[in-house]
């Protein structure tokens, strides 16, 4: 007798965090992989630098995870600049990496599930919100894959995390 | 009291299933955005074109959920010739979103959590074998993505499913 699909649960929210987390590894060895310059400043077809896209997932990750928590949506550290070489914008991303390992965990359980209005803008579970943090994170990063290509340099393997 | 997060149930087989079709649903929309000589023939950096691509997730697909469902991993349809043409591969995507619907409500609840090896290689939780092909489809949708700009064609917004 197969279980009814709604009932079977596939993913915990630790899992979740390890999988967050491994994309998060793999979106900074990607980021490495530019050469300083080029990591502001190229682009493919009139699109944003990686530097912008990997800002974007830093504007995102924390305070996305503080907000499911607390219910409090609040921009990213808004007296923090914007980083401008590679080097900043590493630190500020292994800043975030020790912050979600210690605010995922306290995400309080019935939040996942708890649809709330993230950033005043978009409606969805807590989990969603979560979810569209990491699918945007990895679609960008698919993006920053195509300027190494066409930088003639070997992006770090996917499967690697 | 905060629940162990360990035993935090974030997502159930459904909501992997409608959160999978809400991404091929916008895979289906990129394709159908190239120009069909676009699609089978360009690409930046020396890359697959995009219909490669959309092969290579069709490859995947069924025959993942397939292989966690019964714990036989075969290739996709051994007689199936790679279509060669967008209405082909069209009409193969859309056999295999009934297939998704149909097929993954039917995997056993215990493969999600237990390990298997996928086509002989890769050694993983059946849910974590699932995630990883949603995962390759976002990040060469988005590779798609940069091409469809390079040609100076408006991508389909990511945000919609």
């Amino acid at each position: 007798m197969v279980a009814e699909i709604k009932e079977v649960n596939v993913l915990s929210a630790d899992e979740v965090l390890k999988s967050w987390q491994g994309h998060r590894r793999l979106t900074r060895r990607v980021i490495e992989a530019f050469p300083e310059d080029k990591l502001f400043a190229f682009s493919v077809g009139g699109m944003r630098p990686f530097a912008d896209m990997a800002w974007e997932f830093i504007r995102m990750a924390v305070p996305i995870v503080d907000g499911v928590a607390t219910s409090e949506w609040k921009e990213f550290g808004g007296t923090e600049p914007k980083p401008t070489t590679k080097a900043e914008l590493l630190k500020v991303w292994d800043v975030q990496t020790a912050e979600l390992n210690e605010k995922f965990p306290k995400i309080p359980a019935h939040r996942f599930s708890e649809v709330d209005t993230a950033f005043g803008q978009w409606k969805n579970p807590g989990i969603v919100t979560i979810q569209y943090a990491i699918d945007n994170e990895i679609h960008h990063r698919g993006q920053g894959y195509v300027y190494l290509r066409a930088l003639g340099i070997e992006p770090p393997a996917f499967w690697e995390r």
